[in-house]
């Protein structure tokens, strides 16, 4: 009925929306003929909802102003809601607010929302005004009438049980809702860890495993001097190992919540006593270690602890960016390109030229990188503007920052399984290069200098003779010598190649 | 089998996930016990695919590479494929190259997936590696089941009819995607322009209504000079209007595709009457003027027409973000913000605070500006990344422009029907800040000179006294003078008030 | 004096550094001694300023206020400034506000301004609070004392021609900076389109040079099929064409000035015909065919033509990087890269690796594209932020959109002369990659069907066996078909290579 | 000579501009009436070089190649450079490399170098090609030619002390040019931390100033409770502070530096007792605690840190940007905004409006922070570009990133001098608010409930009439109880109001 109204999006799956549409079906049915609907009502006038249902009225009326996206709110951001209500009821029952009987009710039905039992019932859309009011609306109202049902009574007997007064008691929006969004944050770092973690011992094997393969190093895409393949995904481990310490660091900064705030920061409605318990029951529940936030209102107004895990996202994606953009140069080809590595083939790679493969992991790492940076140009600007009390943009920010979190989770994933674990180096091809090369020229500039090191390389490019060649046919140094100097492997580790013949 | 190994995110709403879960369990037990299977081969392998679905080996394949979003291709951009398909088969029957009885098939098959019937069939994740090759496997596949079965074949039966040799014939990925892409943001932006026309036509309307709405206009947050709320209205609708035209003059430039263009813009393997043919056929069944690019090289390796796009969109977007705010802050208060308009409640703000009404409808429209503008930036780096004669970045550039143009339609609509509409304009308020208001002074410049105006003006702020009373107390100006000068009707149109007086 | 607060970042160049400090040193021992300086006074206050300069009070308020990033501003700024004066003395003359003979000197300074005389004057910094006023002031401050001095006055004889009164006459700085903006933005779009003009010649010669240059077509760095050099750069004139038409198309609409409609839009304290009479003037003075806006309330208050021009930079920074980065793979090597082409050498690569030359010339428009991709986010949050009447953060909006022009004319300019004209190709390495490669099998697609070619496919590259071979020797095709397939030149063109042997 | 072919951007100021025609006049007399040149040549040819000048060759190839934006090196960059070749020059010495009579040389011009002293030396362009090559052999070049002019040589004369051979001694581009960043980061960081720390004292200042200031908060820009001003300024120093703590943190992993790594991190032609010495060196002579990269592979090629960095900045500036807004806000009016303090006064605010003030320095902050934002854009996109064992887009990412430290710096220091510091609160204008407000019904709520408490918030709006009548009117409360309840101060502080009346 509402449904209809909203313009559903390309990318709404066609199943999703056959069962709304079935959905719907049932309720128009439901409400003409049976008449199995109650009617809720707010201070704005009032709504018909199937008693299938167990939102309510504000629930219905958010779906109808913000048919945006079309898609869902995180199944983390609805167990978030559900552990905050049941740690609020259960604070409110400790420090006397709410009656034991309810406060029961309440922290069942919480709880069951936190598992997941409820999602579908979490309508509204994840881009939506009003600061996620509507999110947690949808929350109060569906564990209002779980609660109710659970105490006996029909859904919407809001005179024993409501939403606002006692689901949402001590609390507001403007701190249930971020609250709900740092455990829903917490849980989905929770999941980026261990895939980059995965990732992250993949280079480090990797590095082992090619420790002793010989290449060119490139810098400017041009030939410069030895390196071992190895040293590169050494490289690629460090780079991820310090992204991802710099992530669990921040982690740790969204321990702290605004829970107690209500609505401006101030607590206002909400009991001390309660300020302190509710945070104790929230950690106990949620098995993080939560803490309130010493400034209230600053915890309540300022989202920048939101743009600096963003900016921590995107320094990790563009750093993998460009590892994924490495290993497609190192896997160019296979007869025209640097063919260096060969990546695992995942999937037929044209479909009009047979045979083809491409590199089809490491690609979807770069757009998801431009993806992850896109957003976090969009948390910026959503923490940007915030105005006093309180930043009513948080839900974009949050489905912006969600979205990261999961893509990248799953990107990491299948980029570690299905192309890093499975790279194979293409050794001889690499030696070949290093032998063609004149970078090994750089080994040769302390015992001659540079400027005659470098006509001599001039002539190796323009020939295309070795150098080793033109040094001999030039005399600056003996066979013995260049001998020494330009073995490439040494050239892989500090130190001047044939230092003992300066010294003599 | 191969969907339990994606990770799914929280946004795969809990009916597709369950859904799934059933989709799985049917595949699974119709393998077990029923065997109703078929074996797919490429030449990575083979994979057994359930005989219910229609997709192939090929779209397996992605579905477990690219478990990114969990989200769906959008309908407009299967629709375009289905089109493109449908066409090269006819196309390709003209030139010969396809008997007419599997292409009649295929034209069918490709005409039930334009007209969405087989949207769930289609399961590949938008953003994926290799430049879109998945979505026109996913398409391919698809088609060649489907035609198969209308050919009285059984699933499979490749050799009668093949995805790649007959459904993919004349065609590479790297045609046929972007051509498909460009049917389906011509099909979004005409969504989009209904959807802006109908804001102009309110801004448009409420300019009128408020015409004579005389308030004090505002720059840098502070009193200026007098206005009318119908001309800051009329502002509004001019730049809305200024961006549609401009949206509606590129979109002019997308009617040229590459089709015929095959892998690499050469045209290979695409026989010249059938470039010439397979356009019109395209044409004519999409309903747009479609063209083939002049030059199929650059219309294969190049995007810049989306960046061109997306570019617009978040120019519109900025400029609408700007509208939103003005509107949130003349509805603030009401008792302590500006309180000049009404807008519609559309909702109760919030769960703490009774009676509290936000001004939802323009946050969300602020949100979409945000993501609109996050996008660009990702639809900008996808479009920089292309290399030699391909972008394989296209499908999160696809995916992000439009996802943008969907929520823009959608926040469009509801802006306008749920707020713009309904603004009502509490002239009383308005009238009494024009005439408490320095910003008057302005209009006695030209009569005394800017240094003795600004006197007065200090002075009437640090006392709170009327600028006429000063004026008159100073004898700079007679009470029949200032009479004349201070209309602030007058001073909202172009000219000197009392000009006359100065020219005496 | 008051210049030695500012703190100098250090890109404010030693020698400006100096000669400031020299400046002030010559001030404070003017003042102090010879006592050659004025008061000058405003609604805050009195400062002191040295005879020696012709900016006021205002100017040095700003330059006090606003330390923030050392750079001057943009010196075809100031000279849209110098014609917005001029042409409002002259207009204010002709409609009877302002006497001829101050009109005179106000036109004869201002036209000194607009020719760069008195560039050192301007002072203030590019970013500054105030939407401009600063900029303005100093323009009318500097404009004043230089047309008292051309009327025998003293400087700071504010009672004979004041800069407020009679420069600013009829105006605002929220018509007056917008419209100086937008003359500078034509002047330096009109600098950028021949540097594109030019690049894009250069593309077409080198497109034209290498029109039958055989060479392997890459798809995902992959090989693909063959394709002709010529084509690749005909393919970089055409983008590069098109957003220099779109560059061009976008000019025309900022043609449309809000000259007349001084503080909010609405004209007060301009004469309408005033506002008829200074475009006229300003259009002639400028060049450029000028208008009035239609709706000077929308002209005032919205910046969406900036960034539709910041959006059209960015779009053609992303196509030139791109277009850099083809060149950079391209150029890679000498031994361990592509080595497809010789871009001219420009200076030593290598502080250490003799010999060394890198692809500068392409690196610096990567850089250039960043830089101005970055402004195009700043342009669009400035332009996003305006509010009520006016958008007070056009001054950053102005520094950025000129910088990204600047940046660009200069990059295109020696991107043009210093690489892209000099460009040598290696057609003996680019023919090899063409005998070796595999992605001929395209070419025997249509002929034996796609699953027997990928498979041949399969055998080649695992082999390093040629396709044709294993074509001979699977008995799939004869030699004589082969040759005719197998032209690679012919698959740089439209159709199916050897398609007679198919009709047989 | 080579500066005339320079496109002379418009921010170069007139009066380097001056300097520079002067300079080139000079070279150009000298160098055809006195002949006082020297010929300097490399690989690829030979050039004319006025002998007033320490640069050289390469020197002026980059200015010829990179005119790009007419700014100059930052001078903390050039400190930078100075310190690295002195640490290099004195390292070397102590292993045996350079002879002490040139190390002591080169370690004297380099200390000339990092004092300022020749500044107007480093006239290579900030955007240049090369990752930095043109900076360090401009470095390399001046130090070479003024060490020689302390040895008693002629400037040119490199057979006996040589910019790369001596100077770039056990370096490369690659480890100096980073590491002199990292020097000038820490010192710009340096220059930041204090202004940050000074603007976070003076809102902790206000904040107590305000502690009992009591006024309405506000979310969603409607009337929310009340809240102290004093408590919203705590809010500021809050946010500031973990910003600033978070670049300190951020600073620490700074100090990690890769010099040694030479070219592509291997450390070829560094001796390993070198790469020990020269970071204790340097460590010394920079006064920070730098270490050697345990990875220098990684610290070659990975630019994370900059990138982690740069979303500090923004970070901080998007919620100083917040700040700015509230401010803007809080003091707009006078007689048509909020009105509830008053910025200080700091320049006029309006060429045409006699007396208007506008909050000047807020609205430089919001620019400020929009061109932070998009630098951050800037140096993503750079970081995320490297290839291989280096990142050649530094450049870029450099000057991004020291423009962004300097304009902040810059900014904040006026934002709390010339605002923050003088901020005034209108006392009794917040306290009529509180006192017409409706929010204060939701200290009734847990009193009676959410649903009655909305109805009579809605009829206290619609009617005008206050909160308490209409309380005692339906008998609710009693006007004892009211009392008790709606003491808003008590509101300000966590707690139920009047909850002794509940748990009666």
């Amino acid at each position: 009925m509402f449904i209809s109204q909203v313009q559903t999006g390309g990318n709404l799956s066609a199943l999703c929306f056959l069962m709304n549409l079935f959905q719907e079906w049932s309720v128009e049915s439901d409400m003409t003929e049976t008449n199995d609907f109650r009617i809720e009502k707010d201070f704005l006038g009032e709504m018909k909802i199937s008693n299938q249902h167990y939102y309510g009225i504000q629930t219905l009326r958010a779906v109808e102003n913000f048919p945006i996206t079309g898609q869902s709110i995180d199944e983390e951001l609805i167990r978030g809601m559900g552990l905050v209500k049941a740690a609020a009821a259960r604070a409110n029952c400790k420090v006397g607010q709410l009656p034991a009987r309810l406060a029961d009710a309440i922290e069942k039905a919480s709880f069951e929302v936190a598992d997941g039992r409820w999602n579908e019932e979490f309508i509204v859309d994840p881009i939506q005004g009003g600061a996620g009011t509507s999110v947690n609306m949808n929350a109060n109202e569906v564990i209002a009438n779980r609660a109710l049902e659970i105490l006996g009574h029909e859904k919407g007997d809001f005179m024993v049980l409501s939403a606002n007064s006692h689901v949402n008691m001590s609390q507001s929006t403007n701190d249930a809702f971020p609250t709900a969004f740092k455990l829903a944050l917490l849980s989905r770092l929770n999941q980026l860890l261990p895939a980059m973690e995965s990732l992250h011992a993949s280079f480090l094997e990797k590095a082992s495993e090619f420790e002793h393969c010989l290449k060119m190093g490139r810098t400017h895409l041009q030939d410069a001097v030895p390196i071992r393949l190895g040293q590169e995904f050494g490289a690629y481990a460090a780079v991820i190992e310090r992204n991802l310490n710099h992530i669990r660091q921040i982690r740790g900064t969204l321990y702290e919540t605004n829970m107690g705030a209500t609505a401006v920061g101030t607590g206002l409605n909400a009991d001390p006593e309660y300020i302190r318990t509710v945070i104790e029951e929230l950690a106990a529940m949620s098995g993080f270690p939560l803490t309130t936030s010493p400034n209230l209102v600053d915890g309540t107004q300022n989202t920048d602890v939101y743009v600096t895990v963003s900016g921590a996202l995107k320094t990790t994606m563009a750093s993998l960016s460009k590892i994924a953009n490495d290993l497609r140069l190192m896997a160019s080809g296979p007869r025209t390109g640097l063919n260096e590595i060969l990546l695992p083939p995942r999937q037929p790679g044209s479909s009009i030229m047979p045979g083809k493969v491409n590199p089809v992991m490491a690609e979807v790492v770069n757009q998801v990188a431009f993806k992850v940076i896109g957003n976090d140009v969009t948390v910026t600007l959503a923490s940007e503007a915030g105005q006093f009390e309180l930043n009513v943009m948080e839900p974009v920010l949050v489905s912006s920052l969600l979205d990261s979190i999961r893509m990248m989770t799953n990107v990491m994933d299948v980029f570690d399984r299905h192309c890093i674990q499975g790279i194979q180096a293409h050794t001889e091809r690499m030696a070949q290069y290093v032998d063609q090369s004149v970078g090994v020229i750089t080994a040769i500039n302390p015992h001659i200098g540079y400027e005659p090191a470098a006509s001599i390389a001039k002539e190796a490019i323009s020939s295309g003779r070795p150098v080793r060649d033109i040094c001999l046919e030039r005399g600056v140094l003996t066979e013995l010598e260049l001998k020494e100097i330009l073995d490439p492997y040494e050239m892989t580790k500090p130190g001047i190649s044939g230092k003992a013949l300066i010294e003599q």
